[in-house]
């Protein structure tokens, strides 16, 4: 199945090889990704690969957390400029935007790019996962006069986040991360999480607010109203392909593929059933549909092999994800009518040739919605609430979430990490997850009174 | 001006950063080279930017060629993997193709890229034209069943090349290089060069044909239709950001640029004129042509902006390239009348208000049609023959392509290479240059027959 979209073989730990098939998906994702930055007023840029080492080095939490997974550069062996492969890109554009801005009419500056970064993990490296060369990584950076402004931008991001997962029906949990666990450089650091078929999380994006700890090492400066010099308050945010991983995962069974008609290259295969006699008014009403699809903007494909039977391509396509299979056989035409055969559900229905146009697109919406649905249900059941170890402990061994007491207290939730044997995701920063601690205990501390919930789980 | 376009302040050597206004043009672009791929059966794939040593190492010629220009990565200093960065991708592609050509059924098999590629220059880099990361690398790699099928494919890419020059109003000289300038592990290579405002020519794009140099060495067979195993054929051509650099110094002139429509991220900019009293119907009849336009699929802004004359906007839009300018004026919506200014020729035509979406829809076509003959009019004019040294050297001096007439013979063309201290561009083999060489004798060894002319040219 993957190896129609990606294929994990190439000779380099952590490098993978996108085929055809994923490359459309990408495309489709990456074209969603550009619409919605671009209609927020970000504006696409693309920056140079290789970062000096020293602009690298320049903020010091930045480098201490980047410092041992970073990619150095040399010609011949013999490294004269100190280049590294930009793990994010922060330092490179910063000195940029010290050229860019001059005033407070320059801001808020708002940049982004789709491109590759480069880690070289030391951990085990996972095909679209956990990858030496991230090679979609969607990151913005802006500028702002302001906190107030900044803060505004950070909100901003995690709507156009909001809007990038549903879009592809993938689910989510908004946390801000532990001090303990933010970005390097951040102030702080709101993430986004899924929830793994096997329970695990995996962290899909993030948003940082970084102060003004980039724009003083490099001092990015603008000209206030006043007259005075500031120093911009700049944020960054990241996407990556993980977002397909997990839309791949999630939606996936094991038929294979099950893909959002939002992104789905091909939204709707037509499979021509050829009786002997029937031939020519099968492949005229094939060609018809498929005609009358194109002019509906429908991504429609035509299966006319004459070497496989219609129960092969039936799982091919099903294999492949295809949202919808259109059969029509001889029957259909007497009877003036198309049989719909949907990928998540399996479900078939018969309807009128006349209302065909109608159907196709009314399903296409339905099937994005309920690939959205099924996945949420999913993700809520397996984030629970757990008020003692015991109970936290046995819900992480049956996968998912726990949401545990947290006094807010940094060595209290490390603590928390140590005694359950898992990962604290952070505080939750979902709209309907503002809710009331009242009266409990910090888990770890139990002298402490909780404050948050702290959400806690496995991860990838 | 090139500033909003691409930035040359980056602080590593040969390393820019394309700005917003450049991206839309790349964007436009890559759409157009991906549609002409597209079309014609290639597949879009996309593979990671690390090659290890070995794999680039396979293939004798081919090292011989890169090794003194390839950039090694390691981690933290130190060596373990020995990767490199490609410098183009064959070497990572094949193990690939081993893996999925298994028969003839397979064949033609038709891939290509968009991606970064790296050389680690040693001469001059030079913005968008001497890279140490070239950022826009389109290449496409082919196997074929035999030398028959892949030579047919070298004629297809140089359609596609011929096709997305003309989009892009560039003109070109096709060549085949000589023995000596081929593709390191080429059997030989078709190339199109470009003549620049000061007289250079600049490669921008080549064609190779590989025979089996390639697939030897990494085992890439199929199996015939008779049971036996052969190593199929390849061929690789690429084009770069170069077709960019070309169409913005040869279409720009001192006012700014000029961009084609076709790739002009705005194509139309309506200025309107602002008297007092008649504001309102100004802006009711700007927004209504601006949304003609936009019906019509035109690439349209509307410069409202308040705080600048409409001078200051002519000349700003003259300098970002815009094809056509509208203006709107008191006088203009009195006479049910609109005045149209072209870009490229700076001439004003006043056109019936009913008639102006067919007229703009004209001077579009127009535009991308006279850049296209006017470049190609230069180009000519700057191709003569020569039959002596003292001719020849003339030629060169005065900028431009030089053919003279030529044996054939390596030594002989190397020589002449050196009494005209320029560069052999090669045989020609565009269409209209299949012309007698008749009687004439080489220029640096008299004592043999010409059978070809050589093209010579300083080059970028």
């Amino acid at each position: 199945m993957e190896t129609e979209v990606y294929d994990f073989r190439y000779p380099v730990k952590g490098a993978y090889v996108w085929r055809p098939y994923g490359v459309k998906i990408r495309r489709l994702v990456e074209s969603y990704i550009r619409f919605v930055h671009d209609e927020t007023g970000h504006q696409e840029v693309l920056f140079p690969v290789f970062i000096p080492y020293e602009f690298l080095a320049k903020e010091s939490e930045h480098i201490r957390g980047f410092e041992s997974e970073v990619f150095w550069v040399s010609k011949g062996g013999a490294s004269e400029e100190r280049l590294v492969l930009r793990p994010t890109s922060e330092t490179a554009m910063m000195p940029m935007f010290k050229l860019w801005i001059k005033d407070h009419t320059d801001l808020p500056f708002k940049a982004y790019q789709i491109v590759s970064v480069f880690r070289a993990e030391t951990k085990a490296t996972r095909p679209m996962i956990r990858l030496r060369e991230i090679s979609m990584f969607k990151e913005a950076h802006t500028a702002h006069a302001d906190r107030e402004d900044a803060e505004k931008q950070v909100r901003e991001a995690v709507e156009i986040y909001r809007k990038i997962f549903d879009y592809l029906s993938v689910p989510y949990l908004i946390s801000q991360r532990p001090e303990w666990d933010k970005f390097a450089g951040a102030v702080y650091t709101i993430a986004f999480d899924t929830v793994m078929p096997d329970g695990k999380t995996m962290q899909i994006g993030t948003v940082h607010y970084l102060g003004t700890n980039f724009s003083r090492v490099f001092d990015v400066k603008y000209l206030t109203p006043n007259g005075d010099w500031e120093y911009v308050h700049t944020t960054s945010y990241g996407i990556s392909e993980r977002v397909i991983a997990a839309m791949i995962a999630i939606h996936g069974d094991d038929k294979g593929l099950a893909l959002p008609p939002n992104v789905a290259p091909i939204q709707v295969v037509i499979v021509p059933i050829m009786y002997k006699g029937s031939e020519e008014a099968i492949l005229r009403e094939t060609k018809a549909i498929q005609e009358e699809l194109i002019a509906s903007s429908v991504r429609v494909k035509v299966d006319d092999r004459i070497d496989r039977t219609p129960g092969w391509k039936y799982n091919y396509w099903e294999m492949m994800g295809v949202p919808l299979r259109i059969e029509i056989g001889p029957k259909d035409i007497e009877n003036r009518q198309v049989v719909l055969a949907r990928r998540d559900t399996l479900e078939k229905y018969v309807v009128p040739r006349n209302e065909l146009i109608e159907s196709v697109r009314e399903l296409l919406r339905r099937i994005n919605d309920d690939l959205r649905e099924s996945s949420w249900s999913y993700l809520r059941s397996m984030t629970t609430k757990a008020t003692t170890i015991e109970e936290a402990k046995r819900r992480l061994d049956e996968g998912g979430v726990v949401e545990v007491p947290w006094s807010g207290d940094n060595d209290c939730g490390m603590r928390i990490q140590q005694l359950l044997d898992a990962d604290a995701l952070g505080k939750p920063m979902d709209e309907d997850a503002t809710r009331e601690v009242g009266g409990l205990r910090d888990l770890a501390c139990n002298d402490k009174q909780a404050n948050y919930w702290l959400r806690v789980s496995r991860r990838y």
